[in-house]
């Protein structure tokens, strides 16, 4: 459906305050215009490119947050987190991530990066990884920013299953399935 | 199955040449003796304790065997490879390892030594892990020694099976199965 510029831009507004890592490639299909419109919309409405608004939530610290580990133990650096739901890390690949002869991102980068996030969004003082079933979609290059999200899918007893999804350019390079282990069961 | 001490020593011998990384409890049960037997058959058999024998197959070097990736990018000490079929690693879990709360080495780090050894297991120049799936066994201490070793169950096309296993004194602590792709099909 096509709506008017108003109705447009304050869509936009709300669409980028509920999903902050929404691209602009993502925007122009939910409205139904060009990429460019997009642009113009957000210089318009002063609202930084998605670059910027990634850098911009990272500046938060989630020291008191994160409960199951401190956080410089956290692979990546923590964007977002609701204990025991969601969380989100960004990870950008350098030169010491990578195989010397062909530049891609070793596996247990992304790992780590992955299963620290599935350890930080636990809502206890202990959590470690029982088992994980994990799928490499596509490889990593360096210099890429993978942007991994974490989200709970079950808690029973002391055990919780997390979901991590890592994507570059909103397509997904890992995804994979934590069986964590808590030391205590949370509260129904 | 009680022998005399001539053919004790005898299997012994053969034994430890098979697997040198034999503790003495295992061998002492095998044999049905006690350690303290075992301990006095290798030292009149000039055969040197396991901590011992794991050093000096350390000592090679295996920088010409390994085509995947150079020698250093393999997590861990390798200390045995048969291209396309078994490997072996050590890796000594240290300070900077462990998660600082409770000594507890960090998930990654374990995935990363068996990571490593599934992918220098391949004969081929590229060899990237697609899927894994992974258990942690039981935790893992500041100061152990895990043993990492991983056999090719099966090789079809592009696709490689890779288990590894990696235990500390014997008992297992990980265990995955990695699927590896491989950029050329072995001859049959």
């Amino acid at each position: 459906m096509k709506r008017n510029k108003k109705e447009r831009q304050s869509l936009l507004i709300e669409t980028i305050q509920d999903n902050p890592f929404i691209t602009d490639e993502d925007l122009a299909e939910k409205f139904s215009v060009s990429v460019q419109t997009i642009r113009l919309d957000r210089l318009e409405l002063s609202i930084p490119e998605l670059r910027e608004r990634i850098k911009h939530v990272a500046e938060k610290n989630f020291e008191d947050e994160v409960k199951s580990l401190p956080i410089d133990e956290v692979i990546g650096e923590m964007i977002d987190i609701q204990l025991d739901s969601t969380a989100i890390s960004i990870f950008d690949v350098k030169e010491e991530h990578v195989f010397k002869r062909n530049k891609i991102a070793r596996g247990h980068h992304l790992f780590a990066q992955a299963n620290s996030l599935a350890v930080a969004v636990i809502n206890d003082e202990l959590a470690l990884t029982a088992k994980a079933n994990i799928h490499f979609t596509r490889s990593v290059k360096q210099g890429e920013r993978v942007i991994a999200k974490a989200r709970v899918i079950s808690i029973e007893n002391d055990r919780t299953k997390v979901e991590v999804i890592s994507s570059v350019n909103n397509e997904c390079v890992f995804k994979g399935e934590f069986d964590m282990f808590r030391s205590h069961s949370p509260e129904q």
